[in-house]
């Protein structure tokens, strides 16, 4: 039973064929391997953008470090939800590789809102050399809050962003459920809705190491490549990484897996609200924050279910008082499991 | 034919075999999967240094640039040979993780000298503020021209360094192949030597990413972790890179590599020497440098053959004319191979 | 009638005669000039402080980025008021010289308060890599609004500071405005209140262009002489910058002419109390928030009056409308000036 | 008998007199004065250049540094001489404006050639991504040496530069001592010559503390000032900045201060050669390197001469035996002491 995180659940026994299948013969190292080719057809097909220049690294961290500082110089300052996880879980990567570049948190007590966004740029804005200048917004989609942008949302972020002549990121680490969510195509929730360049997520979502990162404007690839080789990102053995998102593309299989990631995050929400846990936020993809009483955290955790509690001593209180925890499906999450875990309610 | 680089072949099959065999059920992300605790053990095993603080990472140049950052300070300089990995061959990466830090480059025909190291450390020495300050020295073995340092030259460099109270960086990219030349233990290649942390290599012999940094002395380790994750180098499904790691290392698999690259390269440069070829160095390893004729250039370039002129162009130009070239051996090489290539002088 | 800064006002003749009179024969360079021994000695004096490290600087940037990057690592966050002059007013210097850290921002109306900073402490508490690890604690005294902390208030930052094991810096800018207010010593204000390192201002307070850096733990000197000549903040012609500082400390001028700009601003308070101004913050050292009709800024605009409005337009609206506006006061201002700009109510 | 550098004598009396009279009332901060108007008129008139932006910072370290950023990536490499200043005697600051970047060294015992240029380009060269791609060429006019490039030789330089397509730097800390040894205009030794942005030095030649940085490229005029801002070079009481820059090249005094300079180098040159000395390099402005024996090195201490003794122990050893020394001469600096120092040999 474990819903800490999708980031340690088995990869797809199809993708791990896909590497297997790719060891033989030599390969041309550094991206330049035939499979790569491949990937890059795969992927400009599926954004409809034919121009798109497609880089693969092996970390979510990378994909949007090495893609913001593409679009931010060192006397600038990023656009991002207070709790992104590029201000919260990155260990000042975004300002690493962007030379010393500044986060500037919007406050949001979920997904971001063109008000607070449009409000932070304000602050910023009047060209004085004294502050931080404006940079890159970064919108995630999926939110470290389970939460997904409707095509809607996005665009009025984006339109904020525009407005201020700002290039927009997306951090995509669960693109693929956030797009199975709002059923729609990969350039309708990129390109399409205003997004610059996009951290294309792999390894949240079966893969066992490998994020895309898409540039909509080809005339950043040349730069990249020198920040990824920079960063020590660019593989030699680049071919396992091709074969990943090869396997990940084909047939369907990335948001087929999404799909269920996020069917067993609904089957699973669906049992707790039976059960009266409180939802902090409303799950959309794969994601769920709720809290229930100790009591039942405590036989969870004697059953060996395994997820993050937020706050409080599950151990000691009162066996009623609530605690928030975190739980996340990934695709390989059984209904066996989600039922044995909701057996402890 | 191909013989550019040891970097282009395939996975062991032991490995790939591993990295399936891991692909079960869900495992402790960020390095803390129990694989890794077994290769911890392995590497200290091997290292005969049982409070070694041991790490991977899935690239060469991101092992030497976070190696070398965790002891040199923005205001220092990297001491290493002139034609070095670290200078020549990871645009910036070393200078960049160290925060700014300069590369110093001794002169070096082949392999540095302690007097060529001595007198660069003295030009540095007096403790000005306006000059850069001394910080790591880096030593690689085997050399960027196939050279092996032996345990006796180690520990001359060393000795310099530790005159001067620097610390000593290895970076074992082909370590395996030097072990084997050398024929001596990872310790005495290592920490016995004088060296105090060392990049092991496993990439480009025969795992498809995988390095590992060794610090013999643990009070680096914390630091390590930072910059390790704020380089975007900390994977999460880590469990794939340990469970190469672990099946380089299981039944003397890496050694066995090592020898046969060795065995293929001694081959075929003795094949090379008996046609009448010239060696600008003298192969250690499992790297050749050797200069022949255009003319049989151009044969190998017709007959499929991939390696790296060095200078000239092979098309154009006498017949008879010398021309240099890089041809690398890594395990998979077969004899077949190395005849089919000999067969075109 | 001008109240935009206290950066734009003279030199006080005594400093400039001290760089006159210091203008004679060779002196060593680099901060190695004779008076910057005296001035060294005066600055421990003043501060009771017999072992402390004191170096000179030019910008308050680059005493404060110097300061905080000797106490921070660029996989930490530093801690300060959300509207310090390190977060708005230093276009990313902080994060440059910190070699990319993070500033975390503590939400205050006017201080920063010991609840927000240990809220924000915790946020980052517990060891995560994944997180910026938590740095210095840098406190603004006087703040950017014109208010000063009492030493009891400094007392409960640092304490909240040291509960975490945290350095604390204080950017002095208008270190003497603050000081006089309170009417202690620069010990009681800076290391007996728990503070390591300060940023102590001469420029907006009657020098040219100097400030004082003062490590109470003078085991920070060395990094600190590295980190200044790679900032290229060492001064050849070091004893220009030796004799303002010289110059400020002598005979009290320092304090003397922050008691005159305190009480010009206390004057100009009492004026615009009486005219029926509406007070953001209250005045407690050289600066004033206030706002009062648009009609008045019109007759002062109209007038040659200089300051900042901090909202709404000046030209159009309604007459009897607020808007708030910043009014700085130096020590070189007059009573004549301060009553002529009260005449325009 | 302060021979030890250019940067340890007075301030030429004209300009200290410029900062006094530039002492009275309010000016506008950050450059915003309205002397800082009057000098970019006369840098532009003085070097032909209606459209050059023109900055003033207070150290060498800080124009070299800040120009070099703003036309180099931080993968790429600057090229400079083996012994210029902005590799020996900055430590590491160019690397840190440049975020990263790598200074490669042009062997040259002398001048850099332009040989020896085009081969450090050329090993660059290609396009690989793994190598630190090629940034602006930094040539020191006068050199670290002493000796002046003519314009033939600068011209020379920069065609290497422009046809490699790379930006040229001219690192002029005694640009008016170069200036009136090739009896040239300002233009002639700048842009005409090939040169995108000049280091224009005050500091050493009469200033106290200034030197401006010529963009005759205007549009890197925005960068410029934010990178300026971000490393704490940007003075807030600017206008002391200006009037020093203003004295300076008001009714040529800066070239005067020079020309004297430079005599007094070619009378002390004349003496030392009258009296036997060996030349390291020929002198050409206001440096010299010279050897000499030990005892006269001996009387020259014990009579009170400062300056450096390049090698060797001044104290113990054979009387005859030659030591190298250098020793500048300032504007400042009288016959009397020249002969003074002439008389101990």
């Amino acid at each position: 039973m474990f819903f800490a995180s999708d980031n340690s659940g088995i990869v797809h026994p199809k993708i791990m064929q896909r590497m297997v299948d790719a060891n033989t013969g030599y390969a041309m190292p550094y991206g330049n391997d035939e499979i790569m080719d491949e990937v890059r057809t795969q992927i400009r097909e599926l954004f409809e953008a034919p121009e798109a220049a497609v880089y693969l690294v092996a970390t979510g961290t990378a994909a949007n470090s090495l893609a913001l500082a593409c679009y931010t110089q060192p006397w600038q300052t990023i656009f991002c939800a207070q709790y992104s996880h590029i201000e919260e879980d990155e260990c000042n990567a975004p300002e690493f590789y962007a030379g010393g570049a500044k986060l500037t948190l919007i406050p949001s007590d979920n997904k971001m809102t063109p008000d607070a966004l449009a409000a932070a740029i304000d602050h910023r804005a009047g060209g004085s050399v004294h502050m931080a200048q404006s940079g890159a917004v970064s919108i995630t989609q999926v939110t470290e809050f389970g939460s997904v942008h409707s095509l809607e949302e996005l665009r009025a972020l984006t339109a904020v962003a525009k407005e201020a002549n700002l290039p927009v990121h997306l951090d995509g680490a669960r693109f693929a459920n956030a797009l199975v969510a709002l059923d729609c195509t990969p350039a309708e929730m990129t390109w399409k809705a205003g997004v610059d360049v996009v951290s294309f997520g792999g390894t949240k979502n079966g893969c066992a190491g490998v994020e895309a990162v898409i540039f909509f404007d080809p005339s950043k690839a040349q730069e990249f490549e020198y920040r990824r080789k920079r960063g020590a990102h660019l593989f030699s053995k680049h071919r396992y990484l091709s074969a990943q998102m090869g396997g990940y593309l084909t047939d369907g299989l990335w948001t087929d897996m999404a799909r269920k990631a996020n069917a067993n995050c609904a089957r699973l929400t669906a049992g707790l609200r039976a059960n009266g846990a409180k939802f902090l936020h409303e799950p959309q993809a794969n994601m769920i924050f709720a809290s229930f009483p100790r009591a039942v955290h405590q036989k969870l955790h004697a059953g060996g279910a395994r997820y993050y509690v937020l706050d409080g001593d599950v151990a000691t209180g009162p066996a009623e008082e609530h605690l928030a925890c975190r739980l996340v499906c990934d695709w390989a999450m059984t209904n066996d499991l989600i039922d044995q875990f909701l057996s402890h309610f």
